[in-house]
């Protein structure tokens, strides 16, 4: 295929790298003129796309909307690998669109990082919405399931859930535990559980912020979940078997995981039973 | 000095290896006969503590109070390990007691995993209550010291209010984020943030739920700060800007950790000096 990948960060960077190992004939584009030179990218978004029949947005969610008027009257298939789903699949309304996420990342960003092996047997969500055309997105299923991707069909909104529950809130939770470790003579004590638990607040507060505000509507909910789940686990401090109840589920929930996904047997080719699949976590590939 | 050790665990067995390898005689108990048989302790805790200066007591919390009648008429100075400091103290009360807990530890337990340098460099509180005896307290700053630990005076409800933060509220917030991601299709999707923020959920439910129990006092105004604080991030998930200063605190104090309990310049004489110096995050030794 004819593919052209718009943006040549970690993430777009190893999809062009992975798309040509597997065959394609693929065009980059970056913003950066540094990166294009490395790339050996086009010069512009309309060199890159001409004559496609994919192109991958890979560009982060606030740098979207400047790329769309370069994709008036484009005729292939649009695809992206931006993290929330719900507000991508509004802003591509009226063209033909599958929007994806594909689950594999890295400590270090940039093309410099990027690796064409980066998505193999790592979950890759593919939206199945009402208005995802079936056929298109059958063509990306075959296309990501070349790169060994597992493919994970799931709604817009189910993916925006999801990642707000594996994500986004955990993110915002080691933020708060850790600012709540301020004082010198509380940090000088911090061992293991604050180690892991409060990681991710080391990420920048601009790239956290985005990810949880471009997502606030499945944010709010899952928030509001956990605040919920920890007042049970307040009101269970005095009664040491309640409390072990109220820790259990928590506990078997981590011993499953990681729950890769698996493909399943026979994948059904109506959209309710692929999405059906999903919910399950199977991949259908 | 001659010191006795009760309870030949993995906190346990390492302070009797480390006291040994420092020089002191020191005899052990414990209650299981393999782990006596391995250790060559005593056979009873009245053997064991005969003709003793000190005596450590490293039994979990719920054993302690079994221990004490062994120990009526003892004339040496108590110390313990326990993880909860307020309520040993408790329990100790009309006794010459110093409690301590050192903050060190492995994925195993039991004497098998036990390591004579366990503590080096690593912080170990010593409870320096309004009932402490200073020179009692002096002289547990040297012993301990003698095994290069970093001690931090601190008050046991100092102690019990920082592993609230640091270890106890982490603990029931992994439990809680984990128990959200319970769906297949949810738990399929979940990658690095929640395979660290999550991590300590495999822990076993009983041993997480006394710690926490045995703490509630603490735990309980440290989960309030946190469920508020996560109801601040929740009213800053539509204000981009706002969110990114809430995040600004976590992110910061995230970054100054590891934060090593650092020697203090000069070392005072006075009680509230030296709790000032822990409080400021800085060891005695």
């Amino acid at each position: 295929m004819r593919i052209a990948v718009l943006g040549l960060g970690l993430i777009g960077g190893s999809l062009l790298r992975a798309l040509t190992a597997a065959g394609h004939q693929v065009t980059g584009y970056d913003a950066d003129p540094v990166t294009r030179q490395l790339a050996g990218a086009a010069g512009s978004v309309r060199e890159a796309v001409r004559d496609t029949d994919v192109v991958f947005l890979a560009v982060p969610l606030p740098a979207l909307p400047d790329l769309l008027p370069d994709l008036d009257g484009y005729r292939g298939l649009i695809s992206d690998v931006t993290s929330v789903k719900g507000p991508v699949a509004a802003l591509m309304a009226g063209r033909r669109f599958v929007g994806g996420h594909p689950m594999a990342g890295k400590e270090h960003s940039g093309f410099g990082s990027s690796d064409p092996l980066l998505f193999r047997d790592q979950p890759w969500v593919l939206c199945l919405d009402p208005e995802t055309d079936l056929a298109d997105w059958r063509t990306m299923v075959d296309l990501l399931g070349g790169l060994r991707a597992r493919i994970i069909p799931a709604t817009s909104a189910e993916h925006d859930a999801a990642v707000a529950r594996i994500s986004h809130v955990p993110h915002l939770v080691a933020s708060a535990i850790a600012a709540s470790a301020a004082e010198p003579g509380v940090l000088a004590l911090a061992a293991g559980s604050f180690r892991d638990g409060t990681r991710v607040a080391s990420t920048a507060p601009a790239l956290v912020a985005a990810m949880c505000s471009g997502n606030a509507a499945a944010v709010r909910p899952v928030l509001d979940e956990l605040i919920a789940a920890l007042g049970a686990a307040r009101a269970a401090l005095d009664d040491r078997g309640g409390l072990i109840d109220w820790l259990g589920k928590g506990h078997e929930v981590r011993r499953r995981w990681p729950l890769r996904a698996t493909p399943a047997g026979k994948i059904p080719t109506d959209r309710e039973g692929l999405l059906e699949l999903g919910r399950q976590g199977h991949s259908v590939t």
